[in-house]
């Protein structure tokens, strides 16, 4: 499949090249990212089963985008938001990138234990000199990853592409904190901060001279003032966008990245009744209202490109950047459960913290109804985008780790089910110690998953096939997994050039997993 | 000529209909307008004679376009800043539109006397109840004059239609607040506010948070902290655009608007040092540095299109919005002097207020290096650039009173000298009174204009032909001549449907000028 998908792109870019193409051969595709939303935040259940979350979340159109695509059960991203934005825009997992813990608003500012300016107080380990800079498409940049982002391949190959929403790339003062310097022609409110001021119109989105309005969302001046909720502005925005492309039979890439549903947790007044009327407290619902707003927006993007008739040549990617926020008071509910049946949340390499929601769908080129439970990682949609556009004949200057995923959607083939799924988190991430959210390094192999505490050297085992929330560490009784999966973790840190943190008792790096179960 | 232009373009348009287009025919269109610069404030002279404000400024980038094109020496536009923006974008004289004034940037707020929200104290005048929301493309927007704006027409017919910089059409919270819904689809910067908070990257544009920022240039993020001068980062940005439309031969709209060089005046220091140096003070060379640097803009943007080997098919009209600002001491010099040897600066009437500078360059295809004395005005754009596009087939909810100027343009033909050039400013600019600037209407016909005060019911007329000053009023020695134009601006005043203000007094209208002319 994955060569009769390149020869008929292939041929599409060919006759572009002469000047007279049929354009509307090159599918379109629609990358629809969430922001901390959890793998359990929906009525489309991703699991085996569906937990008592899948009963609190009204999704319809997650359900439809669901019916006509494929559920990825497994979908897996860094625990934070711009490891993962960036894995998705080079193709590199963060432990390549070096870009491993989420970006600060400000240059040369590294946010371990979060980004008040403070001086992270540990005694026991000493951060990487990790890319707190983000990415870098000039080379140019300091303690950042030197890349060539998809969009800038698309658009070179004559893709129109559009960016939407939250940007976080990169910090203040260099190319990557503009759309425009990622390869996107057009660019709606995506900069630097990493969460919305606000997403009420009505304060402007934060936007206003009364208070601290740095941060605020910019390009939505039409709304100020008015009851659009952030999440309705941006999808009014990002609907505005795709006219010209349509019109003109120009295929396109929508980077469509809603602030929703990360804090503030501002309930959206469309939806949260019902949720209060389901014995939900005031912030549980006001989290659910906004699940529920980014799916009506869902809802009024495949109605749209119905409407303009190129929805069966569209491929749409729906996922979360990170796995539910578990610790912050204003989510409302009881710490660290946000997630369930997953372990922990965002910031965690537990499952809660980096699997998330993930649907694919691509008109009826997609197996439509079906779930997968073979693993994908946000590093994949990079290849996966280019692939499924044609786009073979493409240079860059970073190491892409990602794979197509394209034959899972459309199920003409598999993946490998056993393909080492590394997560790199060398930090903590927020000022007070977590215990599940602390530095640490995953690999899952198969059904298996190993877990590498930095902080107290300890290495656990789990098999997720029988024990999906973590619960029961056989890194005793299962020797030899434990040996083979440190090996292999071993292999994927160095093979990636990941940085370790360093113990501060010793002054050297902590010992890769495999050094660990040779000392045994 | 305007027939020939026209079929060429249908042509183009026509193949591109069917799939196929040669479409490098259809020209692209630049207009680079800027704010606030007066019409002696460049080393090209747009007078018969070399004024002094011509030997201080130094403009090469000016004088190339003048060479490669047509200088039009009588250009007029309103005396304030968005009556001519949404005079561009309408086709409409703004006694048509109503939308007299400079737009609030916040709803439902008049500016009569400033936009500090104080209530204007007039013991003669009592204000319009004018447009003061600007314009408005749906038609909804109380106050607003409905529209269908020219960038919409083009994007209709397969233009790729790009904004940068100042917007500035309507306030917060109505849809002419963003480009996007004015027919563009590229928006970088553009907003509701009618200056920059700040030139300096290094003041992030004025977004900061420890000072008030709600004001601040948007989409610069990855300038803040560096030392690039907004007309610098604008410039940046303004050719990122460009290249995706060029690279696939799809014809461009950029409307380029600076902010520069409007206050606050910040000057640039690439270009500040020289005019210190030839004696001027401090915010007169700052004054300088500015246009010096909306120069280089231009230079780099002629440059780039060289490059890009599309210089010979872009027509770029350059000019500014209103006359140089005259009376905010941040300028420097002497009040009511910085539009010598015209009379008075922005927010009057007189030449000074409503004069500019304005370049013509269509490669070959323009009459290149001559000068035209055949006055145009602001409303003209719009059907200017329809009828370079070839874009003839189009249906506008509003009057277009603009007429084409492209035989101008191309010396093919000329246009009537004697055309009447309609101003309509029925308002106090300021809080504070000033002699020249305040309540007027003028027509300019031919050699002759007439000035209406409405505080006074004065009738002044010139003749520009001898006495480009407006010094001598001439109304007492040419009664005939006054009451031809009293008639003429009675008539168009009439045939515009323009407000008028109301004498406290009586509670009536001020009367039209042949009215005042019988009652002598």
């Amino acid at each position: 499949m994955k060569t009769s998908l390149r020869t008929a792109a292939s041929l599409a870019l060919a006759t572009q090249l002469v000047g007279c193409s049929p354009e509307s051969d090159r599918p379109n595709i629609v990358l629809f990212l969430i922001d901390d939303m959890g793998w359990a935040d929906s009525s489309v259940a991703f699991g085996d089963d569906v937990y008592p979350r899948n009963l609190i979340f009204e999704t319809p159109n997650m359900e439809r985008l669901a019916a006509q695509g494929v559920t990825m059960s497994a979908a897996y991203v860094s625990s934070t938001s711009s490891p993962t934005r960036n894995s998705i825009m080079t193709g590199m997992n963060s432990a390549r990138s070096r870009h491993t813990n989420y970006g600060a608003k400000f240059l040369d500012t590294p946010t371990d234990g979060g980004d008040k300016l403070e001086v992270l107080k540990d005694d026991v380990l000493v951060p990487t000199d990790w890319n707190y800079n983000g990415i870098d498409p000039t080379g140019t940049v300091p303690h950042a990853a030197h890349c060539t982002p998809f969009p800038q391949i698309l658009k070179d190959n004559g893709y129109y592409t559009i960016h939407v929403g939250k940007g976080h790339w990169a910090p203040m003062g260099v190319p990557a904190a503009s759309p425009l310097n990622m390869g996107f022609c057009v660019n709606v409110a995506g900069q630097i901060v990493g969460r919305a001021n606000s997403y009420y119109g009505e304060d402007n989105y934060g936007n206003r001279s009364d208070i601290w309005s740095w941060h605020a969302t910019h390009n939505m001046c039409e709304y100020y003032g008015t009851a659009t909720h952030l999440s309705d502005a941006l999808t009014l925005e990002a609907l505005k966008t795709l006219d010209y492309p349509i019109d003109n039979n120009i295929p396109f890439y929508l980077n469509f990245c809603h602030h929703a549903v990360h804090t503030p947790i501002q309930g959206d007044k469309r939806f949260i009744d019902k949720y209060l009327a389901k014995g939900l407290d005031h912030q549980q619902a006001a989290y659910a209202s906004l699940v529920e707003g980014i799916d009506k927006s869902l809802g009024e993007l495949l109605d749209y490109l119905e409407t303009k008739g190129v929805a069966d040549n569209t491929l749409i990617i729906f996922l979360s950047d990170n796995g539910g926020d578990c610790i912050h008071p204003e989510k409302g509910g009881v710490k660290h459960t946000h997630n369930l049946p997953l372990r922990s949340g965002k910031g965690s390499v537990y499952e809660g913290g980096i699997r998330v929601p993930m649907i694919a769908s691509w008109g009826s080129k997609s197996a439509n109804g079906t779930k997968t439970t073979t693993p994908v990682v946000a590093e994949d949609i990079f290849a996966t985008i280019l692939d499924v556009a044609g786009v073979n004949d493409y240079m860059t200057v970073q190491t892409v780790d990602g794979q197509s995923f394209a034959e899972l959607i459309t199920g003409s083939s598999s993946m490998d089910y056993n393909r080492p799924i590394l997560t790199h988190f060398p930090h903590q991430w927020r000022p007070e110690v977590n215990d599940d959210i602390d530095y640490m390094t995953a690999l899952r192999c198969g059904d298996w998953k190993l877990v590498y505490r930095h902080r107290t050297l300890a290495l656990e085992l789990y098999n997720l096939a029988t024990d999906l929330g973590e619960q029961h560490n056989l890194a005793l009784s299962e020797p030899e997994q434990l040996r083979t999966l440190a090996e292999a973790m071993t292999a994927q840190l160095k093979a990636k050039g990941a940085l370790l943190p360093t113990l501060r008792a010793t002054g050297e790096c902590i010992p890769y997993p495999d050094q660990l179960i040779n000392q045994l």
